[in-house]
């Protein structure tokens, strides 16, 4: 018998595609930008980052007093967050508008002469919700791509 | 005269082209767990591939055998594919719901450390039908991008 | 009080994302393709690229012009533009259906053997219009990501 990928037609439309690729287009521009206060204003005030190692940034205070620890690493670097395979998930049964939204995530990082290097690869885990109309990380969890063991 | 790129505004809905990328966001993040049978039941039954070296696999138990075959190149590394510029082109006269979907593919390798390596980019054509409204892949053909001859 | 990304669900459909995310597709299969002829047509007769360099094309001509003399760079690579954030937001007050787009781009060049190397990355900000209910670009003006200055 056939067992399909599940299709999401029904669930996600093309409407609600753009709009989260825009959401995220304007988000990694923020970061991207270290707009430190810009980016966490992406989030709920309450938002949650664990990042890949661990470490857990709860809401947007400590999220923005990290963020001013890690910039240094990015003097004289062009960082760039890029993303791919999108899935969008709306959450039943839950805050209305409320969406999981798990990708794929490349960075690169560029010299000033333009030379690009690689951080590793990560699959990230969101949930947004929507608040005014508007949509807003609430948690964010990263994880780095590691060998599958067999 | 204006010869402009074929707009396919009334082709390609927005809906089709988020359902499309949501299937390929699910096959991905099965390839790249190394998830073999849940891979192949992305194809139909009767699914080709045809890779850049020319090897041919037809329908989902040769898939998988070569799959097998394959596996230990991904000891300690995690492999991402990566997608770009989908054209999807309904199929006139064909079956309901078939598709042409050709896109760009870069293939990234972490090792242990998180250190990347890429394979060379690639060029890739399905064709994908529906089957009991969900979308399969039915044929892919991966063409390794060579430098333009002149 | 939160200060959302600003959501444009109302002004990006799912079907203008489609749209235009084709219309790159195509673009940037001819420009690969070293079609120069053909990627000129994507643009309008007076199109005007400004390069990351300050080097600006104006009208097609000049354009065609330009790439013929860049050609033999890509000799022996096989070179591919990826883009990802589209950010589309139509011009109001402007042409009928005009639409400014910009977009990260990372462009890789492959050699004989498949082994990549890497442009800097970029961030392009390009004026797409309608003509003949087809996209067109009229204006590109590509940026070379710089490091912050702080």
């Amino acid at each position: 018998m056939t067992q399909a990928v599940q299709s999401v037609s029904s669930e996600v439309t093309g409407d609600l595609y753009a709009e989260v690729r825009t959401f995220y287009a304007r988000q990694m521009r923020r970061v991207d930008a270290l707009d430190i206060e810009g980016f966490a204003d992406t989030f709920t005030e309450d938002g949650v980052v664990v990042h890949a190692n661990g470490a857990r940034a709860e809401g947007r205070a400590e999220m923005v007093a990290g963020m001013y620890r890690n910039k240094p690493r990015y003097r004289d670097i062009a960082v760039r967050h890029w993303f791919d395979h999108l899935l969008i998930e709306p959450v039943e049964g839950a805050e209305e508008g409320e969406l999981r939204v798990s990708y794929y995530s490349l960075v690169t990082l560029a010299d000033r002469e333009g030379r690009l290097t690689f951080e590793p690869t990560f699959t990230v885990e969101d949930v947004l919700v929507r608040r005014g109309g508007r949509l807003l990380t609430r948690e964010r969890v990263i994880h780095r791509d590691l060998p599958v063991e067999f």
